[in-house]
């Protein structure tokens, strides 16, 4: 593998996605001094207004990916459903971190839990259901409780259903269009974990303190850090983090969800080649934030310190309507507040989030 | 007094001048959810960048500016400089803050001591220089040796040179094309400080740790934090600061810089009624940053934890042809570093700043 030339000072990065995880990129690109272009099909989206071009266009739209593509020193993305064609379209002229490989090997949920299992990591028992024959079995070799979800494009609990019975794994199919699925056996577990890393071009790893993370409604609601493992399984974690990075050849942040069995034993829930929401409390409580450890790899720069500097942190996310309670939010001195920009709160919309820092007390002036 | 309501999520933010203070204004608006317009004569400015929209139009063009302020909801600005016509023009459309009797106060420097001396806190002594029977009487008044500067518009050492003698006053004096000057007496100081505060408009206050700078060649070189005065003068310090930005009736960030002579008294040498490159360490090394504190304090939302997360802080600039040294800065793990994104690196132009943090063994998992 030849190793690239660090970005110059004042390079432009091109980011494929305009959202907040977008925007939040673009924010620390500039702290660094280097000029942000989105590629994003909607317009007025929130990166494209912290940026110093905007390109809005459909992803299929080859035209407009030669010209976001002449502009830029290197392209990076936001999430991990970029158009594969796009990708390799883009990848053919300007270098593109991470690469398509941890794409490839998470972009599709069958493909992404044989690559865990291929590491020797616990998954959930999984069956990939294409056609109509594989329902059956899969009931039989997953069994129930279950849950059904969209091998390609999920996010945030969208297109995933729980199962009970064979007779709801068949509507709840049909009602998924028929698309390709996987049937992913329940864990039984007592908490959710996750670990942020970036890895840069040469290998070298930077990981972020372990975080617990509790869910509604399938969307991450809060993170907590320290995370209250175990020395021991937080050191598995971390570990296992690595050996995915390592694997991928992953150049960027990375984040791996873990479910904590009864037993204490680790399973792989997922894998997500980008900065991830779980990830967000390092804007307020480390040294180096996720999005400037992105950006440092993506532009072959060197990692940065990614220590804590504060005891504890909670982040909470912003949902739907829950950005009616910034006023008071913002009244509490003791609360950081992101807000991200977006026109309208959907429900189930992640429209912010906050973090509550418990510092040290320094004892000195 | 009337107080006026705190802009609403989502609201758009206007700053007047586009340097790397208008930058680094920019992105803690977009991280609290505003959208920035800049206006700033020069295009492809550095804050216009990272911003939702930018003018680029002289400051006496009505039309323009009539034209940014009819698009935002607040404006405010990075520097003192701001033409009176311009602002005076745009406070008739929109709110300014802070209001023009902080920049009144502090934009010409007979004013602004004739300000201070008002309140009862020191200053170097001064005789103004408006023509040239000013000379012989000003030079009896303050003696040498002094120093000449300019009365309005000076930055980062321009305008200002070292006097010993009448024959020299009179040769600065042409040199600097007989503009109105003030003649300022020596100060004998053993450390220059700045206090750094955010007011709003109830008059709330918070101030950050005290900061002893070090200037070369006129230019801010290196902030240290903590400053090593007393207890007592630096509580001094903050108190003069707070006096000063109470009877401005002073909305957003202030910073004062002072001497401290060897018998351990303060003497004010100048208000910048703005943020400030001694502030700069906050960013890294406290809960809320200063600009952070501007834009809550101008969007009339309560100011938030000014605290230091982090036990010691250097922050060093980096001045014309040290943007050079930017490749063995961002290799070391314990530098954060901030550029500013200008397209050339000018002799004595502020190019980006770095800090280094002490951080605190948490002992902690």
């Amino acid at each position: 593998m030849s190793f690239g030339e660090p970005l110059k000072i004042g390079s432009t990065i091109g980011i494929l996605g305009g959202g907040q995880l977008g925007r939040m990129l673009a924010l620390r690109a500039a702290e660094l001094g280097f000029d942000v272009h989105i590629y994003d099909p909607e317009p007025d989206c929130p990166a494209g207004r912290v940026a110093a071009r905007c390109i809005s266009a459909p992803w299929d739209d080859l035209a407009a990916l030669r010209d976001f593509a002449s502009h830029v020193d290197v392209i990076t993305f936001e999430f991990e459903n970029v158009p594969h064609e796009s990708l390799s379209h883009l990848a053919a002229l300007k270098p593109v971190r991470p690469s398509q490989k941890s794409l490839e090997q998470t972009q599709d949920r069958v493909i992404e839990k044989t690559f865990i299992n291929g590491l020797g990591l616990a998954t959930a028992s999984y069956a990939p259901i294409i056609d109509v024959e594989d329902l059956t079995q899969a009931a039989e070799d997953v069994g129930f409780p279950a849950i059904l979800k969209t091998n390609r494009f999920g996010y945030d609990g969208r297109g995933q259903v729980r199962i009970k019975t064979e007779a709801d794994l068949i509507a709840a199919w049909e009602g998924l269009d028929q698309v390709a699925c996987v049937l992913e056996g329940f864990v039984d577990f007592v908490c959710e974990v996750s670990v942020v890393l970036a890895r840069s071009q040469s290998g070298a790893t930077q990981i972020y303190d372990c975080v617990r993370n509790v869910h509604k409604a399938g969307i991450l609601h809060t993170s907590h850090v320290p995370s209250g493992l175990s020395d021991e399984l937080e050191a598995a974690a971390r570990s296992a983090a690595q050996q995915i990075a390592d694997a991928l050849g992953h150049i960027g942040v990375l984040a791996v969800e873990f479910f904590v069995t009864p037993q204490g034993d680790l399973v792989v829930n997922e894998i997500a080649p980008r900065v991830h929401n779980s990830g967000h409390w390092t804007q307020d409580g480390c040294i180096t934030c996720q999005f400037e450890q992105h950006i440092r790899a993506v532009a072959l720069w060197p990692l940065a310190d990614p220590a804590r500097h504060s005891l504890a942190m909670t982040m909470q996310n912003l949902i739907g309507s829950e950005i009616n309670t910034v006023p008071t939010l913002i009244a509490d001195p003791n609360v950081s507040l992101h807000l991200y920009a977006k026109r309208s709160a959907r429900p189930s919309r992640k429209m912010g989030h906050f973090t509550r820092v418990k510092r040290v007390a320094l004892g000195v002036k």
